[in-house]
């Protein structure tokens, strides 16, 4: 039989004893609270650096009573979307630590537009906050934004892309590039390396949602290059603010391409061509697609969807928070750069699928 | 600007204010500390009622001061096997809840011996556990010992293998026959729908080491059944104590059926055969392995295992022992069943795998 007993805490009665003062003198020291003489604070620090006391930060944290201010500037979006799983995990985590007097405040901007993700974080910034998540927008208008964090001592923390050369305290999202090489191989094996692809791309003013989806692309490529270098990738162009309808985009792209049969796509709108493909009763089709949405797996139910790639939106949200918690309340050092795993599912395992 | 903020707890003050009566009386009849007269713990209890108090369990936890011992049954098992990241997980959680006096006990048992399993449990049964981690064995053996657990009211957990029947408190571990249908559409994808494939399969003592590894068989073969009806599933069976090597057994195996390239294993042991490919430098051979432990990784990277499925024995081990706090601690109700994701790794995305 194998024991399994971290080292037995000391308590505050043998602290007392040895620093000669009373029980009540040790947890106010402890705790950081007044009315301690200088020279009892002292003896009281000389026992405690004497054992190398661990202090109990849960017990500290409680007992501070202090509450903590923490925001989030995240994209807009609809109930049924993936930022909606981001939000989930967030506000879980600050129900979890619900003892602690942690409020979380959440501001929103447009992913298209620069001067939205701006005009958020300008005003975030007049609230003080103690500590702030961001999922960041275009390197310039983040990096202004991080430079006054920066320079007022806020922590922050990177939820989604990632900007390695902006020192946030660290970042938890999935690494595009290998991700994109992952989905290249999943995508050859589905289609038998077949060598007709097309990648479906969701833009709006011109732009693709994310950073996240143009470093999956550039990953792809690479794969592809490398293992199937005579591979013909077509692109199809949404556009969400178009004249047409989806429908109308999607149609002319299969009647104008009936030989592609594989395809896919770095956003986690796979539903869109899915639901097309379903309409259309069209079974010949393989299609690979990003995240765990409700209309996406409707989609993997019913075979429009070969795999999709999933990557912990809710974990995400709920990891951010508690190391913001763990840094800022019970002051403990963080790891940098957590990268989430790159997940398949198909319909034989998405049940399972922890978020 | 949307603000999350769980509802505020009721200050000990309010309480005693309201049921007229000191701090430390409330206090004490919140944590259940005696010296409390039967006139104030009414009062104080009437009041608690009517504000729907939420108690402050981590609070009440430290205060108490309560020892815990828990306990664990696992199988023998080498420093780099799957049951050593099981067991990581479980330290893990028993360090991270340090502050709250728990103690962890692991015993040992011979997974091809029932026998083994009956001592075992037997043993630890003496030593009044507060709860019980156990990595259930043949039915019958299990049975007789978790009908004692009940009898004596000692909460146990199943950890990798579930036995439904049995109403433990909860299992941590894969739904084995899902996960055989998923490795089977992977292999049939590896494969590009190869219709003869070898299985390989370890036993000792004429058995298998686990009823996991059976019912993955099952749900593959269903699904090979249902879907390529045609293809020839031959067995080899490597005998871990038998008087030939491994090498031995393997090279028999592969001069006799040169023409089979593809294979599959429900055993964490995929890199013996793995490693026996590489010595030959038999690139055509695609095979699939479950778990991640460190000589797998190697063939992984190496080529000679294209996929392995991996089932988070570190998570299980830790979750258990997490919700054995929560249930015994801090008193929390425990959701049933939580069985683990189906985690699809290869080459290009297994170092984001998350224990």
């Amino acid at each position: 039989m194998v024991e399994v007993n971290p080292s037995e805490k000391i308590r505050i009665k043998d602290i007392a004893e040895q620093a000669g003062v009373s029980v009540g003198t040790v947890d106010r020291v402890l705790h950081g609270r007044p009315n301690v003489s200088k020279k009892a604070r002292i003896k009281v620090e000389g026992v405690l650096k004497q054992i190398d006391y661990q202090p109990n930060m849960y017990a500290s944290a409680l007992a501070s009573n202090k509450k903590y201010c923490f925001h989030c500037i995240l994209p807009e979006h609809d109930q049924d979307a993936y930022w909606s799983q981001v939000e989930d995990g967030l506000k879980d985590a600050i129900t979890k630590y619900n003892d602690f007097h942690l409020t979380l405040y959440i501001t929103y901007y447009n992913q298209f537009r620069s001067e939205s993700f701006a005009k958020a974080s300008q005003k975030v910034l007049q609230e003080k906050p103690d500590g702030i998540i961001i999922v960041p927008q275009d390197h310039n208008v983040t990096e202004t934004f991080c430079a006054k964090l920066i320079k007022q001592d806020i922590p922050f923390i990177f939820l989604d892309s990632n900007i390695p050369e902006i020192k946030a305290l660290t970042f938890y999202g999935q690494d595009p590039l290998k991700s994109g090489r992952f989905a290249a191989r999943i995508l050859m094996l589905a289609s038998q390396y077949c060598k007709d692809i097309v990648l479906i791309k969701f833009m709006k003013n011109n732009r693709i949602a994310s950073k996240q989806q143009e470093f999956r692309e550039i990953g792809f490529r690479h794969y592809i290059q490398e293992h199937l270098p005579d591979c013909q990738i077509k692109e199809l162009i949404i556009q969400l603010d178009g004249n047409r309808s989806y429908n109308e985009q999607l149609e002319r792209f299969f009647i104008d391409n009936p030989h592609i049969r594989n395809g896919i796509t770095f956003s986690s709108l796979a539903y869109i061509p899915a639901e097309y493909l379903l309409r259309k009763n069209r079974r010949d089709f393989s299609l690979v697609g990003y995240d765990m949405i409700e209309r996406n797996v409707e989609c993997l139910q019913k075979g429009s969807i070969s795999f999709l790639i999933a990557q912990h939106p809710w974990r995400q949200g709920y990891d951010c928070v508690k190391t913001m918690f763990n840094h800022v309340v019970l002051k403990q050092e963080t790891p940098r750069d957590h990268y989430m795993p790159i997940e398949l599912l198909s319909a034989e395992n998405y049940i399972y699928y922890s978020k």
